[in-house]
């Protein structure tokens, strides 16, 4: 068994390690850590995991975090920063689902976070947790910083056409359109997302800029293996949960008879998380509610030379703790789908 | 044209004022004061009001509030009691959104608000905002203590059954089973009203007691003449406006040959907010979306001995800032339905 | 391996069985029925489903139904009993989620499903499913009425204070005061239920009589051994499942001392799906969501003579698939909890 | 007073149109026809209206509808193709809200609505119904086929750029991203609208293509006076009411001074229902709730060459009933915003 530690456990990506991890079978919850809650036992907050977990919250300051064999951190961004070096060193993985650790470029995260990367060596150490994309990295690795919800949904889908240095679109015209779920702002107290205030409401936020669109350039680079330029624009929608990417690029001259449907299955025949649906399909949220899996479709109308690809996730799963589970399976040899075989809730 | 102020326009009971006040006619909004926004156009918050409401924010400190006819708190507990006084003796009407002038008991507010009561005075001299039971006291008062969202619609429920010492049902086993919109909890920033929290749930409340049943049961005691207790229980639903209050009477052997529809009918004959639905009818919270109407239908399931009551009012408009109008437009005796001739928004 | 066959597999009660029984372990899906989606993949209609259940919607006309060892009906009312017969005969035994084989007396299904009864014998035969109540009976049975939606958040509230006979409450005054998610009125084109109808809505309906009264009095009378006369007021709110069932019932003279947290504790410790909350705590729809669970919380307002009992469950888990395969589970003597150990999904 | 007919009341812009007109103040309603529900009062179908529309739905043969100055079609397509003759002989004008005077083309009408268009001559006379573009052929009108609810908004959104020819973005790849409440589905039984499907669940739709994409390329093109080709992708939304269009146009190479702010403002300076957002701002649906504005921001991330335009509208409102009720002030010369000075509802 492995042993695990979970450091903010009162977040909804806390709760939902806790959820996934509680039916996991290959692990232990050693720690969960509130140092505003110590004491209080977890199923008390969350009373959905009453009876299925059983740890009360400790303090971070004297939770056995050390022994753990691996630590998550389902914190604000920074947090994870200033703890990370003390788990290593006594020898615990650790894997960050903020973003302490996902820009490689320390002055991109203090311009985006605006706060200063306290351990640069780290940061040049960690690994890019997209397990599509950096599987065998994330195998030999001990530090991640966890791919973002809107970043994943967008590296999936894009992936397929640029990856390897393909030309196959322009890659100076992309375009993410991207609508999620309120669970995605996070569960603290805040107006712009109370019930009265996002209920029955849609609305654009972030066009100017957004956290998320230098980790999407910075991970569609890798993929592409050369510079490309993205505009992406969030909008808020009156979902608890889900994520819809609407992806458009422009197909090169020369690429124009490419069998889209056909590349997009092959990229992820292997894939356990990612379906590719069947030509003509519109994947919907509520299809992976609740699950790991992305859900993905390409459409080229009138044959022309824009290509629409459709991508759906569950935020907090497969754009947070989900994922974050696969990758723990992989960094301790464990079959990548142990403890996420669930099947999406619908309706 | 009447000079109006508002203090504290930054929550729902204060944009719901200016939503109904901009079209009301007869009054000139002059002063919308939030001490923290002081300077902000109000339609820079709001933009619902971009065209239609022209002020901006002033501070509580140097608006021009004493210049108007009437004021209006929209303000948290214990706002209006400290600025009413100044208000009256300028000769200024106030009327109170909040509970500071509700109970009449000034112990009985401090047990329930948590707050001693400092000016038991003018609580002694405030009315009661609810115009079907008060329409006389409230045409000559000058400090008005507007009825809660939740007790409006129980004593306009229970009303026709016990008004004037009636002897129709048991007065000592009542229940208020009552189901309410989110926007009731108000705009500020708490994690239980998220819509991640609220949204796809439901759940009761406040079982233990709750700051409105003292309020309902003083109500109620007034109209019936004589005491009576009653069981409440409120709920959280998934609705942004909207309370659905069922309510349960016994009937007493003696009135067991009672036309229950048409006393209901007479009762409320002039009201011009009240809605007595056919027989058999089941109102809809949205059927009064928007506006200030009431609408009531009352069953006898199996011509048995236990009455129930439905009720269905919009908590922001009959249940708190409509209401409002409704009490001023009496108090300056302008037609009762001026600025509220409003059709409900449905869908 | 048993061998299932599920009836009806278009709706929501028989897609939820089929998320359940694709991770149960212990059964494998023979047969999913639907005259009109012959030849359908049921993950073409249910995308969720893709990757975990591979079996084509069938013909239930050349179906291996009979080759199961059990069958669900997920039914419309009046189908189980056209089919079961001649299932039984071959061997199989027949679990039906609609309405066919709950009413005893068959004048009262008569009445309230508008069709007459075509087979009183296996109307006689019939145990009906729901364990905390029958477990033993459901053991030895072959042919199972299950519990409706609404009926079993009751009888569960209830049971505790009517079981064999106790005298703590009065049985002439109860009151189920309940509020559904839309999911309960099925997944059929109706104009009621369309989201721009149900949406940002709450209503009663069903105040003259519901079909589940009938039902509850039933299961009540036989849980108490004697007659008992319950008020049943169900409401329509803007969630898609869940049931909150807020009950009322006043407490005998003789029975005032008793400890109600206790009682309801001790009623249910060894029940594996009925979790007795912590006094003065308030459950939350979505603390089930998903799973098999009911929750219950008893109070006592101000130590009077009030019980107001408080009881969430998930209407299509515990009101219906779910409790369908606690049910499976017990006639197949496998362990109670096998394929329903599924953490709620909360957020 | 003018003298109004509705065809089709029991949709949902039907029963929109009755709400704004019950309070417009210029018309009279003589007739709301409804051949299944002729005889039963409008109010019983929608309470709502309870107390504002006095009318009872009368059967389309004998209906006074030759008698009405004017009558709106809010049927279903093909139903205004129908029975518009024998009205404008009689006199009377007629403004279609569906889909039956759209498109110039017949073919193309053939191609999309699947029926024959059986008088293409009135076809060939009517005016499209979108005063912002076409207001001067309005008020001289006597048939209009009113603008579609996705296409009002995206033609508002390019019209500043495209206008008389302007050279100041690319005319071949346009694409519109939007987002639709669900009541743009209209009232009729479907599975795919209702509650629990359409609940918390995002999903795009229509993506080779869609009826509307025909129009706006109409309107757009004619706007122009030149071809522009057009990427439609509508998405569902759990919203009740409310479109969101999220458009995005590569900027010229000779257009890259333009200050697109100031363009937007300019064109809509004078128009009572297009709201110019300050530069930055991201209109939320909920700010036009009810009311017939469009708001719409201008956006040009890092000063680049794509920009982006974001439209609100309610698709009840500005998008079918509202701008129908603006059209009909401009034909007969009554003020332009009459009946519809209503504040948008927030929350």
């Amino acid at each position: 068994m492995i042993n695990v530690g979970i450091v903010g456990g009162t977040g909804y990506t806390g709760v939902e390690l806790l959820r996934l991890l509680s039916r996991h079978g290959g692990v232990k919850i050693k720690a969960v850590t509130s140092r505003k809650e110590a004491g209080m036992p977890v199923a008390d907050m969350f009373p959905s995991l009453r009876g299925c977990v059983d740890v009360a919250f400790s303090s971070p300051d004297d939770s056995d975090l050390k022994k753990c064999d691996v630590v998550f951190f389902a914190t604000p961004h920074g947090v994870a920063m200033a703890q990370a070096r003390e788990l290593l060193e006594a020898g615990v993985k650790v894997i960050d689902l903020a973003a302490d650790f996902r820009l490689k470029d320390p002055a991109e995260f203090q311009k985006w976070y605006a706060m200063e990367h306290t351990c640069t060596d780290l940061l040049a150490e960690a690994v890019y947790g997209l397990p599509e994309v950096n599987r065998d990295a994330i195998r030999k690795a001990r530090l991640i910083g966890m791919a973002g919800c809107y970043p994943t949904s967008v590296q999936l889908g894009f992936k397929p056409l640029l990856e390897g240095g393909k030309k196959l679109i322009e890659t100076d015209t992309l375009i993410a359109d991207c609508k999620s779920g309120v669970s995605g702002a996070g569960r603290k107290a805040e107006v712009g997302t109370l019930f009265a205030e996002a209920g029955d409401n849609f609305k654009a936020y972030g066009v100017k800029g957004h956290r998320h669109s230098p980790e999407m350039v910075q991970g569609l680079t890798a993929i592409h293996g050369a510079p490309v330029h993205l505009t992406f624009v969030p909008h808020l929608t009156p979902l608890i949960r889900g994520i819809h990417s609407t992806l458009y690029a422009r197909i090169l001259p020369q690429a124009r008879d490419t069998d889209f449907q056909k590349l997009f299955e092959e990229c992820f025949a292997n894939e356990p998380f990612v379906d590719v649906m069947p030509a003509g399909a519109t994947p919907e949220t509520r299809s992976v509610r609740g699950s790991n899996y992305a859900r993905i479709a390409v459409h080229r109308p009138g044959n022309g030379d824009l290509l629409i690809i459709l991508v759906v996730e569950d935020n907090l799963v497969k754009g947070a703790s989900g994922q974050a589970v696969q990758v723990m399976n992989l960094m301790f040899d464990l079959p990548e789908q142990q403890g996420l075989e669930i099947v999406p809730l619908l309706p």
